[in-house]
């Protein structure tokens, strides 16, 4: 077992990490006082699994519960979504004390901390993540959200969770293509901010594909310490700090919404937006062709995509120009000097943009 | 003109009060670099009438709008409305730089900071209070908020608006009722904290009621000073201070909820809460009679209700235990021991409660 601490003065909170872990999330909700009744928001498919460890810590404690499944898409996150649930919440909530449960993936999370965020202007809420994506990256920092249809989490807040579970056995159900989705979000930690890691990860990508147990808690461990840092600094992206996090996302956002969210997954395409902030860095002589090729080596080698097939140019340039990233006539780009250096560069000519997408382009089928 | 500032470190603002302060908005966003472009949320009345006074300042600081209507009643403050606005902001926001002002009363102004707060994770925004009410109450704080069909306010955040111009001019289109149930709020600010500005009320409400500038402006300033205090000691009512604001509110919102937000406005329901505080507080022996009967002289004075019509006390009861301050089986009351000093006391026995409430009830009609 592993735990981090993000310092946050008041709206400090622990993540824990291992296997088993969620045998004591009924002392951890004692412990921080968090309510008596939970407000379990999740997936059918996760609940069928993983119900159980859930209720047996939570019926030890005497802490009521109820769920409330929402579909495993993009799509759950929308406001009218989110108004059912309000409602469910505040009929469960009558006479109660209430906290939320977020028990899944990404969806699920940035969802449940919106609702948390906004309900009686702020309820606690816990994260128990069961994607490695989720694990690693969107279950800390407390951003949540919802989408519009003219953009992705348009609407949202900066809420932090009061505790972070990562109870890795939940992994073992996820497709190979949702670990490597999430092992996309590793390789940005490794990118951004950790070269030797980046070594670690090129000599073990395998074991960590195969969920190996030392390979994953120390994996999700190291990226959950990465990023705790950069919020502790930066909550709400403020600084300028916060934003090395996008790394590969500006044009992995306007790839993944190019593709409607249905080619490309979140880690698909931030693989892709990391490919394409990689050679854009290249290309204005930042970055060493060695360490380019590494990089590359390295998502080919975990079969994550180098190449986008079945979109336009255009298509993506289109949705990158809607991207919320785009404030006015100027562009912000996380680029890198080297794996492990961030460098941020604005007003980006569109020729290298275009240039390297060219690149990477397939022919469209 | 008058100007307070409310200390909150970076979230810090002002409160400007006067007559022909409009005429500045521009100049104050451009100093405050808020953005390019206004998304004014107002109702059709206040628009038909100074819209004009907002525009001529935008314009010549070439500060783009667009108006967005909603209706003002308490309905307007849902999710479903908020929804649609979202989606129209969104709209508008494309390749700009905006941020909201609220221009309206309550309504308006909880609906318009609930947007702001929640949309990209939050973007500026203005109070330009339009009615005595958000004037000296509403506007200023940050509370924000939208109604379930189980509650008042149960949806919402807390954020800080970026400046609050109180035009007092505007305040001229408003009914006498309206002025009325303004008067109850600042009849509250006098018994919570300030002994001499009851005094003061008591010898000129008329005046207040008649809009009197320099009577006008002085209590408006009084009542934000008072309210700006209290704030930058307990922001997010986590602190047990600005509890003290909910003086009157926990009976009034029942009875506001009970009469379905239909025979009596928020003032009017906040001034049948305060005469029922205060002699909840005289029953249990901390209140003398003879400050009893001053509270309920100016509220008769200024034509508030003292009494309960068309109400039964079960419906009332009814709606006071769904509101959300009762949290478990304790209930928390903001009482009084003389003008200007407030004693809060948890677990009041019932019978208290309903005994005052009888006191006060008429035979239904």
């Amino acid at each position: 077992m592993k735990a981090i601490k993000v310092n946050l003065a008041k709206r400090s909170y622990r993540i824990i990490i291992g296997f088993g872990v969620i045998k004591n999330l009924g002392r951890y909700i004692r412990q921080l006082d968090l309510g008596t009744d939970a407000y379990i928001i999740t997936n059918s498919l996760i609940k069928r699994r993983y119900a159980q460890n859930i209720l047996r810590s939570l019926d030890k404690h005497k802490i009521n519960s109820t769920f409330d499944i929402v579909a495993d898409t993009e799509r759950s996150k929308s406001l009218s979504i989110c108004l059912c649930s309000i409602q469910n919440l505040a009929r469960f909530d009558q006479k109660r004390r209430v906290f939320i449960v977020a028990f899944g993936g990404g969806v699920v999370g940035d969802l449940s901390g919106f609702i948390a965020s906004i309900y009686k202007r702020g309820i606690p809420y816990i994260q128990i993540p069961t994607t490695l994506l989720a694990c690693v990256d969107s279950s800390i920092g407390g951003k949540t959200g919802v989408d519009l249809k003219f953009g992705k989490n348009l609407v949202g807040s900066f809420y932090q969770p009061s505790l972070v579970l990562s109870e890795l056995s939940f992994l073992k159900s996820l497709s190979l293509r949702q670990v490597r989705s999430g092992m996309a979000e590793v390789i940005k930690y490794a990118i951004i901010k950790d070269k030797k890691f980046f070594g670690y990860l090129e000599k073990n990508y395998k074991r960590i594909l195969n969920l190996e147990r030392a390979a994953l808690e120390y994996v999700v461990n190291c990226c959950a310490k990465i990023k705790a840092k950069i919020i502790e600094q930066d909550e709400r992206e403020e600084m300028g700090i916060r934003t090395i996090l996008n790394f590969g996302h500006t044009l992995g956002h306007a790839i993944e919404a190019a593709s409607a969210y249905q080619r490309y997954n979140h880690g698909e395409a931030i693989a892709l937006g990391m490919i394409l902030a990689s050679r854009i860095s290249r290309r204005i002589g930042l970055l060493k062709g060695i360490d380019l090729r590494r990089i590359e080596n390295l998502i080919t080698a975990v079969s994550l995509p180098v190449f986008i097939k079945g979109l336009s140019l255009e298509k993506i340039l289109k949705a990158y120009y809607r991207d919320k990233k785009f404030i006015g006539e100027m562009n912000r780009f996380v680029l890198i000097s080297d794996i492990g250096k961030i460098v941020i560069k604005q007003n980006l000519p569109l020729s290298r943009i275009k240039g390297s997408l060219a690149e990477i382009m397939t022919p469209q089928t």
